[in-house]
């Protein structure tokens, strides 16, 4: 017999040790890297589907700020419903899925293989079909995921794409050495405010800019997931270009607000929704230097990896949410683990 | 003196000159596409903002199935906030934006150019600092926008963006020859049972795969500036792959089903909805196709250019689901016409 919410509370605790984990295979990245480097990309592919779509546009940032690459997101349909053929040499495609399994990234990654990308996996599962259909495959060390809503794998794939990229960039991972002690700090940052806060909430926007609007991105989606909440993240950027009109005083912003010049650039946004009367709960290690009606601080970290930690505290907001408004996490109405989106 | 959604209701009925208008252009087009075609890109990007972005969404799809270039979409930030420098020679650069006065997509295209891509503007306005930092501009032609919801300006984005794509790949325009009259059909299609339906829906989540994907996005987009409802797009295949727990008998979903691959992939989003109990709007030339509550047909056409009529029987929901909710879509809360987002 579980109770609610069980797995997923117990996989959002393994994540200090997931993460110190993955810092200590930083050899396996950096072979990865030096067979990368040695067919050097001109472009980036990713491609994933769900919570792993929101890693691959972090991963998008990283490419593009780190490497200097132009990178793009994949959309998988144009090749496995339209039988697009493009031209993929000088490209480098990251398939990113937790499972390994969704038919459709398979498909994609043998096409592009074939049409000349170097193909890398990241992948919780190194014997899936998606692992052995690319060139290369790195594992994000996980461990089972038995919970529905994806937590730690969804961590371990941030920190997986950026020890890769920084491996690439001839980085030692260096930078993320204190990411397990620093995760531990994050999972005890209170949390409780927030869920009676947004215990009868109706509606959730999130937003963010620059590395963090993967966490705006993963924050909608697991509230939506768990709490059945209708969510609807945006750029900051975006969210001043017009969905502001749609935020009123019953309007519930969730604004990742780190340090750094994502946060910094939060400012305009945060002005905006602040004059029409928004809720907001700032989220972030820069969330004391804004306005806001409630604070989540996580601790500091290199701006770059302030995502892996922002993670959490989004996952424990969302289990809390969903058991005080009665339901399981652990069963939600109609997810399923692996889908078979062709 | 003007009486509310005057101006969004008068640039709706305008759009069959503006795409007939278009169509008759092809020679620049033409012009553009030579330029083009005399610097074989490798890549594409597209860089753009708000109902821009479902436009660079869609010339996306156009770009990967009808040219077999890999594309991406920009984030701007990753030059403007974060000083990326990256190496774009071979890189096609498509900068999108009615008012072509955004500042951080002018400042993204004038760093590409410098940067080595081939940059191209699309735009309403010949004059914009956007057309002057691009090395080649084509307009929209879609006249001076009053009302602050885009509507002409993204149908005519569209069909610009399919102009030149086709141009590039050898393409005469012939295939959208009868766009103006067919606009003139989609005028007509009766949506006044869908804006019955959702006089009181507090959300809806739109979903659709391949070309239309832009419409469910921008459907969603367009429901939330002019109504204020809580909206959320999702591609067909994600919808399945997690949120579709978000789904009951309670949600409202919009679900585009045109004729063609992408409406044909979307049985088993429809399945998955139904089997939730969820209220479901079919939209699209295959409308009639599928079980739903409600039916709103789009004349048929080659499923490339869907998006360019299935946009007309959105913007009129939008206005017709706004006023009836009291609102005033020409003037909505906070909505900017130019946001000077850095």
């Amino acid at each position: 017999m579980t109770s609610p919410g069980q797995h997923m509370a117990a996989e959002i605790a393994e994540q200090p040790a997931v993460l110190a984990g993955l810092v200590e295979r930083h050899a396996e990245f950096a072979e990865a890297a030096a067979r990368i480097a040695a067919r050097p990309p001109r472009f980036a592919l990713l491609a994933a589907r769900g919570s792993s779509d929101h890693a691959a546009i972090y991963a998008k940032y990283l490419i593009e700020v780190l490497l200097g690459l132009p990178a793009g997101l994949v959309s998988p349909s144009t090749v496995t419903l339209y039988g697009a053929r493009p031209d993929l040499r000088d490209v480098l495609l990251i398939s990113v899925s937790q499972s390994g399994g969704s038919p459709d990234l398979v498909e994609f990654t043998t096409t592009a293989r074939k049409q000349g990308a170097l193909t890398v996996a990241v992948t919780n599962t190194p014997t899936s079909p998606l692992a052995a259909a690319a060139e290369l495959a790195v594992g994000i060390g996980a461990g089972t995921e038995r919970a529905v809503a994806a937590t730690k794998t969804y961590s371990a794939t941030l920190l997986a794409l950026y020890l890769l990229v920084d491996a690439v960039r001839g980085g030692d991972g260096s930078t993320a050495a204190e990411l397990g002690p620093l995760a531990e700090r994050a999972l005890e940052v209170p949390v409780q405010r927030a869920i009676d806060r947004y215990r009868f909430a109706d509606r959730i926007i999130t937003t963010a800019r620059g590395y963090s609007y993967a966490t705006a991105l993963e924050a909608a989606l697991k509230l939506a997931e768990t709490s059945y909440l209708a969510t609807r993240a945006y750029s900051a950027a975006d969210l001043l270009h017009g969905p502001v009109a749609a935020v009123d005083a019953e309007t519930a912003v969730l604004a990742v607000t780190g340090a750094g010049r994502g946060g910094a650039a939060m400012q305009d946004v945060l002005a905006a929704v602040a004059e029409r009367g928004a809720d907001v709960l700032a989220l972030g290690s820069a969330c004391e230097e804004v306005p806001a009606a409630l604070r989540i601080p996580v601790p500091p970290v290199a701006e770059e990896l302030a995502p892996v930690l922002e993670a959490l505290p989004v996952q424990r907001l969302a289990l809390g949410l969903a058991l005080a408004r009665g339901g399981d996490p652990d069963s939600p109405r109609g997810l399923r683990k692996v889908t078979k989106t062709r």
